[in-house]
C-alpha cells in the first residue's frame, strides 16, 4: 500500500471553493425558510450512529453503508440518510411531544467507499419528515412541499413521478402466487429501471398468455389520473387496489394545491421495498439523467424505535442540485481599502463604518501594496476591478502616500 | 459486549433539537456574515481526511484522533479541524491563488469517543484562516476579526488573552539550556493552566535562585502593553525579545481598530508549540470556565501541502457559544388553516399567498382536527395559542363546518 500523496483526499470526496459554497449556501438557505414555511422544523442529528439501530434501521443496504468500529469494538456508522436517526429522535427526545411532528434538516451523509465510478461516499441532502400522519393528504403536502422546495432550490424544470409499492406488491401475489423469486427479480429490473430485462423476465415465467400480457401491461401504467382507472381495470387484488384508491386521493389532493401540472403517476416506480410502505415519488430535472428528489411513506420504522407510527418524507439530493441551478445572486459591494500607516487608526474606522454598511470589505497598508497592482487595479471593468487576484467593486486610499500614486 | 439499545446514539454525540438548531444556525449565519465583511470567502472540505495528510498535520494529538480503516486498509481521520484540510486546499486547488488567501468556515470536527468525562466526539466550530501574510497587522486582523464574531454571535462579555510561543521558547533556551524535558515539562503545566504545578517543577530544577525567581516571575507577565516592557527586562534572548517586538506591533494594530479595551497580553499562556510557531490567543467569555475561541499563527503547516506559506487564523468553539448566548429571536408568523373538505382548494390558496408573504402555516382538514383541542385553542395567550403541542399566532377557519365551532 502507498501512502496518500500530500495533496490527495479519500476517493469519493470533494472541496467546494467559495464559488460553490455560495450557491450550496443559498440553496441551503431558501430551501430550509421553505420548509419552514410549511412548518417544518429543522433538527441536526450525529455524523456518527450505532450500526446495531439506526444503520440497520436505514434504507440503504447494508454493503453500502460507511462503517468502522470504536476503541469499544462497537459498529459504527456514517449516516446514510437523516430519516433513521430522526426517527430514532422521535421515539426517545421527541417522544412526549404530539403527533404530527413536523421536522426539516439539511445535512451531509455518507456511502462506503466505491472506488469505482466515481459515486460520491459524502454528499448533502435536505427533506422533510412528517411523523404521525396516514392520511392520502400527509403524502399530498409532502409532495406539494418537495415541489415548492425544487423551486425554491431553483431547478428551473422537473417533474414528480408517484407510484405505490403496494399496487406492484398486490398485483404480483395476484399474478405469480408462491413465485417469491421470480416476484423480486422483476422488481429489480423495475428498480432498475430495465424495462428490457424486465419483458425478458416475464418470457422466462412458466404462466400463461394472458398473464404474461398482464404483467407487460404495467409497463404503460404512466400518465395522468386515468391510470389509475387502468390499473383497476388491471388487478383485482384487494392490495393492489386500495393501493390505487390511495393514489387517487393523493392525486386530488395534488390538483387542490394547484399542482397537477408537475407530477405523473408511474406505477412501475418503486422505492427499495423493504422500506417504503406505500406512495412512493421521485423528482426528475429535465437536465439530469438522476432524480433530485425522492421520497415516500415509510409506515414500519418508527416501530424499530420504539414508537409505531406512519411517516412520510423526502430528501432533496441537494449535491446534484448544485449542477441545475445558476450562480448565486452577488449579495455585497467589495472594498479595497489601501492607507498610509500613519492613516491606520481612520482606515480602520472606515473600514468599520463600512462593514457595518454591509460591505465586505479588506484592507491594506500601502507599504504591503503592491503599486503597479494598484495600478492596473485602476481599470475597471464592468464596475469591478481585479488586485492580488480578488475582484473588488471600490478602492479607497487613505493618507498622502496611499493617494500619491492615483 | 452488549448491543446498544434501540434510541441510543454513540458517546459523546448530540442530537439538536429545532430550539437548539434555531440558536446553532442563527450565530453560524450571523458569524459567517460577519466574516465575509472582513473580505473572508466560505470553503468547505470533507468530514473524512486520509491520516498520513491532514491527519498527521492536524494540531490535534495522534491519541485524540478519530481513526477508521477504509475497504483498501487506508488509515482515514474524521476531520480533527478545519485548518489542516485548508492548508491541503490552499496547496492543491488553491495553488495558483495569489496571496494573501482569506478563508472562513463552519464546520463540525471530530475527537476520539472519549468514554470519561463527558467530552464531545463531535462538535461545530467556525472560524478563518488568513494565508500569506506574516505581519503583526495580519494577527491584528484575525484577533479583531475574533473579537467581531463572538459579537455577531452574541457573547455578552469576554476577554482575549494573547502570547506567543517565541517568548517562552526563547526564555527557557536561555534559562534552562539543554534541559529539554525540564522545559517540557514546565510548558505542559503552564499548557494546563496548572501553576502550582508549575512552581512545583520550579523548584525541581536544579539551577540557582535568581533563575528560579525569573522562571517565577513569568506567572506575573499578564496584564496591558506594559507586560512586554516587564518580558524585555526578563529576558535578553534574541528570540524572545524578537516575541515581545511582533507582539508589540499587533497591540498597537488592536489600539487603531479602538480594541485593546478586549485584550491582555498573557505571556504564560501557550497553546500547542509543535503547531503554533508565534502569535497565539485565546477568549474567555466570562460565564464560562473554558474558551470560546482560540488561534494564532502557524506558519510551519503550509510547507507540509507544498506551498511555504505564513498562515494565522482562529477557530470559534461554536457548541460552546450556544451555552452563553440568548434565543433566537422568533422570526415568523405561525399560522394553523382548518377548512372543510369541500373547501379544500380555497386552504390550500390561502396557505400559498400567506407562506409567501413569509409566514409559516399548518394545514389540517376539519374532519382530522380535533375539536375539544380547537375549542381549547381559543384560550390565546401573549398573542399564541397552543394546539397539539405547537403554538401557533393565528388560527384561520375556512367552510361552515370548521367555522362552526367557533
Amino acid at each position: 500500500m502507498t501512502k496518500p500523496k500530500v495533496f490527495e483526499k479519500p476517493t469519493g470526496v470533494k472541496d467546494y471553493l467559495p464559488h460553490a459554497v455560495s450557491k450550496l449556501r443559498r440553496i441551503e438557505r431558501d430551501v430550509l425558510a421553505c420548509m419552514r414555511r410549511w412548518g417544518y422544523e429543522q433538527i441536526m442529528t450525529p455524523t456518527i450512529e450505532y450500526y446495531d439501530t439506526v444503520g440497520v434501521a436505514s434504507a440503504t443496504s447494508d454493503q453500502k453503508l460507511f462503517k468502522l468500529l470504536n476503541q469499544r469494538g462497537t459498529t459504527i456508522v456514517l449516516r446514510s440518510d437523516m430519516t433513521a436517526p430522526i426517527a430514532r429522535v422521535v421515539g426517545s427526545l421527541l417522544k412526549d411531544e404530539r403527533f404530527p411532528i413536523r421536522l426539516s434538516y439539511h445535512g451531509n451523509v455518507f456511502r462506503a467507499f466505491e472506488e469505482e465510478g466515481g459515486r460520491e461516499a459524502e454528499f448533502y441532502q435536505t427533506g422533510v419528515e412528517l411523523v404521525g400522519d396516514a392520511s392520502p393528504e400527509a403524502d399530498a403536502e409532502v409532495i406539494a412541499l418537495a415541489i415548492a422546495s425544487l423551486q425554491a432550490a431553483g431547478v428551473p424544470s422537473f417533474k414528480i413521478a408517484m407510484g405505490h409499492v403496494g399496487f406492484l406488491n398486490g398485483l404480483f401475489s395476484e399474478t405469480l402466487p408462491g413465485l417469491e423469486s421470480e416476484q423480486e427479480a422483476l422488481k429489480a429490473c423495475l428498480l432498475q429501471r430495465d424495462h428490457v430485462g424486465y419483458r425478458d423476465e416475464i418470457r422466462k415465467l412458466s404462466v400463461d398468455a394472458a398473464r404474461q400480457r398482464e404483467l407487460e401491461n404495467i409497463l404503460r401504467l404512466r400518465g395522468g389520473k386515468d391510470v389509475c382507472a387502468q390499473a383497476l381495470e388491471l388487478s383485482a387484488n384487494e392490495g393492489a387496489r386500495a393501493a390505487i384508491g390511495h393514489l387517487c386521493e393523493v392525486w386530488d389532493a395534488l390538483e387542490a394545491y394547484g399542482l397537477q401540472e408537475h407530477v405523473l403517476i408511474d406505477l412501475t416506480m418503486i422505492g427499495d421495498f423493504s422500506y417504503y410502505t406505500g406512495m412512493t415519488f421521485e423528482g426528475y430535472a429535465s437536465q439530469l439523467g438522476f432524480p433530485v428528489v425522492s421520497g415516500g411513506r415509510y409506515d414500519n420504522l418508527l416501530a424499530q424505535f420504539g414508537r409505531p407510527a406512519a411517516a412520510t418524507g423526502f430528501a432533496l439530493k441537494t449535491t446534484r442540485i448544485l449542477e441545475v441551478v445558476g450562480d448565486a445572486a452577488e449579495e455585497e459591494t467589495r472594498v479595497l481599502i489601501v492607507y498610509d500607516e500613519s492613516e491606520r487608526k481612520a482606515a480602520f474606522a472606515d473600514a468599520r463604518h463600512r462593514r457595518s454598511q454591509g460591505q465586505s470589505v479588506v484592507t491594506e497598508s500601502f507599504s504591503a501594496a503592491n503599486v503597479e497592482g494598484l495600478k492596473a487595479s485602476r481599470e475597471f471593468k464592468d464596475g469591478t476591478f481585479s488586485y492580488k487576484g480578488k475582484n473588488y467593486h471600490g478602492l479607497v486610499c487613505i493618507g498622502k502616500e496611499a493617494e500619491g500614486w492615483v
